[in-house]
């Protein structure tokens, strides 16, 4: 007995160990065999297919189920017509076998893209239906069982209603027509200068569309803001013809970023002035034209009068008379502007004052297809910042959010850093716009201010490198942007775990450590590089490691590190008090209370809001100087801590991948290092404190530091 | 040239160390010699003193100054009659010298207690003048000057204009007539069951109304709230009287705790029933007895149908009754009643919403010398709980809050806790009763309500303990409950900096790290006690250490930490919210919904507020299990920092109290690990989770703690 026991265990440990190389091409949708009692239960629930609908969406979500479940279990569906036990039914309200399934009250809370999930009893068992009021919500109905089945859950007795918070959900690429990516850290473009034959590219297209539709993203504007006229000609009308007709089947509609100079760059008009007739019928030529080609075309980003961009104020006029202008070309064709409020110019104003000083005396006076895309934050992007006070300011006109999805100021594709975290928690902030209640997500999606178009946008992190991100872990940041644009409610860890099963593995011993340093990440981000509110001390131009002693001769100070920090020997921090710069009266009361005392603001956005001297004693009891050195220290610490977590990881998954990720983790510590020492020690010239006696020496030297110069732009 | 210089490095070295041994017994009045620099600039600005007036107050105030000036200087000063160059004039308003000055519009500003302190130019140079519109005024201007002094300030150019906060400034002794204190950490009673001479202790009792007087403290109750109906017959109104003769020229007023039941006690009537014609003739016979031999007493303190204490509801009537009762005895003699709303009874109510259920319904009912007195937090003295949302809740009478100087929650006298901060966070609270500004220290001080009766107390932490306090930094305790009862603006590090000058030395080198220990002290204490908002988890009835595990069969469920804690499988914390016990709800809009919330509550508040699953993930993305350890950690860490802090400053004070601190800090450590490993090993128990693995592993074993065993009544 004891023999057979033992060569069991010897063979056990001589088996190969079979987890093949995988380089992260194929995303979360990897359709790889789940274990046997899974595919007992999953085969056992469905094994047939019926179609209810012939569109072109509805049979990209049969054709996606097909693959899914065959990789899944093993096993293919048959293709039947009849309702029967073991059957999965998809399809639209409008057709006969959904309509008597009497669902319709249901299917009223789904509207245009939800859908409904349930199991239903028929002669000899159940059946599985996915019915929805448009093949669109079918197309999402079927990725939301596919990934109930690729984690793991059970679709023995589905009830689910789904409808999204917002109406647009769209990727913002900012991809130029040479081929670049501004603040792109994964490669070149996937869109433009590309050498492949079409085949190729029209493969990855097709599957970037799954891998948005699968999230529930349903559109994406695929060149820069700072955007060149020349996207407009015919030769890129066509190239985006091309992609639009790979993304329709799988509901995403492509948009497309203009320069507001267009008409006089390459219209050959004297001006592009809003205000002349000729540019107003360029531009109402200029849309009849792209929907000729692409008549599901969603419309334009505009990036006007903001970082040295044209726009409507170089003739004298305002944003509103810009947008205006170009809803009014797009109306006739149901297309809508999206207008960036990101402005700020040197000036007496601080920069974070600007977009709400600028934006507000507009609101209500947009048309009706016009959205004001916003950042999160009212500087840019940063790992932390307030929200922008126009989420919940602007009311009469509709707001959209823009967050970033590549980490332009989070470590780039070399740091693990999960946003999802960071979404929520602007997504969940109170603004007090019609008391308690008023969340920017719910100032944004219709809830309170009853706007009909709603949307919410991100940068995305893609490029050309085999793992779409550059880091395998931005991947889920992707991932959950996507899902949160569907449904803000869900929680981060949810998400993540959701997305680290399918991305990885199931077992929990590795999913749960994993998600564990997914959700420590970006406050270990924030702590090694921007602790307590400080912002802005990254890199000169490549935003690439801390440079807060930064100074270019006749930059403008508002590009400059100390303009944020404004470390002296007094302290450090930004003013944006009622005696600084009066941020704080952008916010609804009591938050401009909050916000103004430095008792009352929330501890993570102190030198945000406040600037203070070194001595001043947070709540806790600490000074200000020891408690940003612990949080820098902390942040390291983290980092140090993911290391850790993940070197006992090794054989949960294969190999490629984990020692990928071991390499960038090792970068990511020594970064953060980097960071921690630089800015430990620059702040340290000014306050003239020691570092707390307890914490290791910094490994740098301030000087060797200030050295180091990257010649890199944009870094991909 | 070198030889002398190593010859004086060795004299210097060689020198004996003359910093003599101190007990701690003058507290921060010791008054040593400072040095000469400042002797020579203080005796340049004052040579003479000049008493404006002759009664036992400023006499009092001029001893002082005479005795503090030549203790500072070694100098003495000369008593003149007429200003002059050099002078410090100190007098009351009605004085001719200070009628001179003509600063009756600045006296407008002081009211009843507070002064003028300024440089007034003279033939030949300049004087000092302490002014004010009582001799109380003049007193504590001249404490105010000592400390300038004592503190090494300028007093060459002086302007201050001062008036304190709160009318009432009380400390409450829970002294018992045998002798013992409850709660009381620092030794026997000093007031009761005295063995020693008469003139011993009114020696001790004139320092003790110094003290109290220099920091502005104007009344004491002197017995406990756990009243001996005996404290209201002749033998003790007659001590109370000796007591108060001694008190009168430092402006400190007694007051006494009483017992409900005292009419039937010691009366002999058959019951105490306020609504008993006879109670009532009782209690005003007993009044006019009091005042007889106290003309000035100040009134009663009650504690009434609370932890057993009788109270008007034995017969059937209301707290109203009760304290109105009472108050109408003492209105001839402008007496107050001090009304604890300290109540609670196991029952379908949580403990922590019954006194604001129990009190809100008399609001405006009661007599107008009543004052309703509330501890801090809903629950006790927690090292953090949220505040009582009686404050700012009731508005239409006065109420005053009661803080524990006494760590009965924070270690005893064993640990350093410096409690100007966790009284600061509770002042300076927002309550939103008036929108934004409605602090707790608003809505008691008269500014919110317009309330006439304003006052202040906490529970006294000293005893007979050479030091008063048991460990040197109690004093601190003490002396800052004055500061901020005199003025809650002041900043905690400013007081604690004052205190480490006059109770240690001035040298920055010792004083800045001392004060910084000081400052992380409470945080420190909670963290390594009850992090995140746990409350109510330490031994049985003395209170001493950690007991989470508590069962005493029979017990009241209100008084075990399981009731407090509710740790399980699932997870921890109080649910006080709107599905829970409900307190949120008795707090105003927007913080009934922000501490609704587990997103919105601060953090250190979480487990008061909420019970959450194990693996709730905070806002910095920990999990709960994880960042309860963390700080449990934290807190130790802490500890030893401060042991290692302290270890450095040895020599620049006496070696008695460098030692005796030195051992406390010692033992601190000790007790905190004892904390952290107890609570971690207990919760874990539940939670069934890991401690992170880059954490030290727990020192102790939990079976081993559990059996530790102490008997001990009150620690004294």
């Amino acid at each position: 007995m004891s023999g057979k026991i033992c060569s069991l265990l010897v063979l056990f440990f001589l088996l190969p160990n079979v987890i093949l190389a995988e380089s992260g091409e194929k995303l979360w949708l990897r359709y790889l065999p789940l274990d046997n009692a899974k595919v007992v239960d999953y085969t056992n629930a469905i094994r047939s297919l019926i179609v209810a609908g012939d569109d072109a969406v509805i049979s990209a979500a049969a054709e996606e189920f097909q693959m899914a479940f065959n990789g899944l279990t093993g096993n293919d569906l048959r293709k039947v017509n009849r309702p029967g036990a073991g059957a999965l039914l998809i399809g639209t309200a409008e057709n006969r076998l959904i309509r008597d399934l009497e669902l319709s009250k249901d299917l009223e809370k789904c509207g245009p893209e939800g859908y409904i999930i349930r199991t239903v009893p028929v002669r000899n068992g159940q059946m599985t239906v996915i019915a929805a009021n448009t093949s669109a919500g079918v197309l999402y109905g079927t990725f939301d069982l596919i990934r109930r089945m690729q984690t793991g859950e059970s679709i023995a007795k589905l009830e689910v209603i789904e409808s999204p918070a917002f109406k647009i959900r769209v990727l913002n690429h900012w991809d130029n027509l040479n081929g670049t990516v501004e603040r792109g850290y994964a490669g070149h473009s996937i869109w433009f200068n590309r050498p492949e034959d079409w085949s190729v590219r029209s493969a990855q297209y097709k599957f970037y569309a799954r891998a948005n539709a699968s999230v529930g993203i349903n559109g994406t504007v695929i060149n820069n803001v700072n955007a060149d006229p020349n996207v407009l000609t015919a030769e890129y009308i066509e190239k985006y013809a091309r992609i639009a007709d790979i993304f329709r089947p799988y509901n995403m509609k492509i948009y497309m970023s203009v320069n507001f100079a267009s008409p006089a760059v390459i219209g050959g008009l004297e001006n592009s002035d809003p205000f002349n007739p000729a540019v107003q019928q360029w531009w109402k030529d200029k849309a009849a034209e792209i929907y000729q080609s692409i008549p599901d075309f969603g419309g334009f980003l505009v990036k006007a009068n903001s970082e040295g961009q044209p726009g409507p104020m170089d003739y004298g006029r305002t944003h509103k008379d810009g947008a205006n202008m170009m809803a009014k070309a797009l109306q006739a064709h149901n297309g809508i502007v999206m207008w960036r409020a990101f402005v700020y110019e040197p000036g007496d104003d601080e920069r974070s004052v600007q977009a709400y000083n600028e934006f507000m005396p507009f609101d209500g006076e947009f048309e009706d297809n016009v959205i004001v895309q916003v950042k999160n934050g009212p500087v840019d992007f940063m790992p932390r910042e307030s929200f922008s006070p126009l989420f919940g300011g602007m009311q009469k006109s509709p707001v959209m959010i823009e967050f970033q999805i590549t980490q332009e100021y989070l470590g780039h594709s070399n740091h693990l850093a999960y946003l999802s975290t960071m979404w929520k928690e602007v997504l969940d902030a109170e603004t007090f716009a019609k008391g308690v209640g008023s969340s920017v997500a719910k100032t944004t999606d219709g809830t309170l201010f009853n706007h009909e178009l709603t949307a919410i946008s991100a940068v995305s992190n893609i490029g050309r490198d085999i793992n779409w991100t550059g880091h395998h872990f931005g991947q889920s940041n992707w991932y959950a942007f996507g899902r949160l644009a569907w449904d803000y409610d869900l929680l981060s860890e949810d998400i993540a775990e959701e997305w680290v099963k399918m991305t990885f593995a199931h077992d929990q011993k590795f999913v749960e450590p994993v998600v564990d340093i997914m959700m420590r990440s970006r406050e270990a981000v924030v702590n090694y590089m921007n602790p307590l509110g400080l912002h802005h001390i990254m890199g000169w131009d490549h935003h690439f490691g801390p440079e807060p002693w930064t100074d270019i001769p006749g930059a403008r100070e508002d590009w400059l590190p100390r303009y944020y920090h404004n470390a002296s020997e007094f302290g450090i921090g930004f003013d944006r008090t009622t005696n600084g710069s009066n941020l704080v009266s952008q916010y609804h009361s009591p938050l401009n209370k909050i916000y103004n005392d430095p008792l009352l603001v929330p501890e993570n956005l102190l030198l945000w809001f406040h600037h203070l001297p070194w001595n001043y004693r947070l709540q806790n009891g600490l000074k200000l100087w020891d408690a940003m050195v612990y949080k820098y220290y902390e942040g390291v610490d983290e980092a140090r801590l993911f290391q850790n977590i993940w070197d006992r990881l090794e054989g949960y998954i294969d190999d490629r991948r984990f020692k990928e990720i071991q390499f960038k983790l090792k970068l990511q510590t020594t970064e953060a290092i980097w960071w921690r020492d630089a800015c430990v020690l620059y702040f340290q010239t000014y306050s003239n404190l020691p570092i707390p006696s307890e914490l290791e020496r910094p490994i740098h030297d301030l000087d060797e530091l200030k050295e180091l110069k990257f010649d890199m732009k944009h870094h991909n």
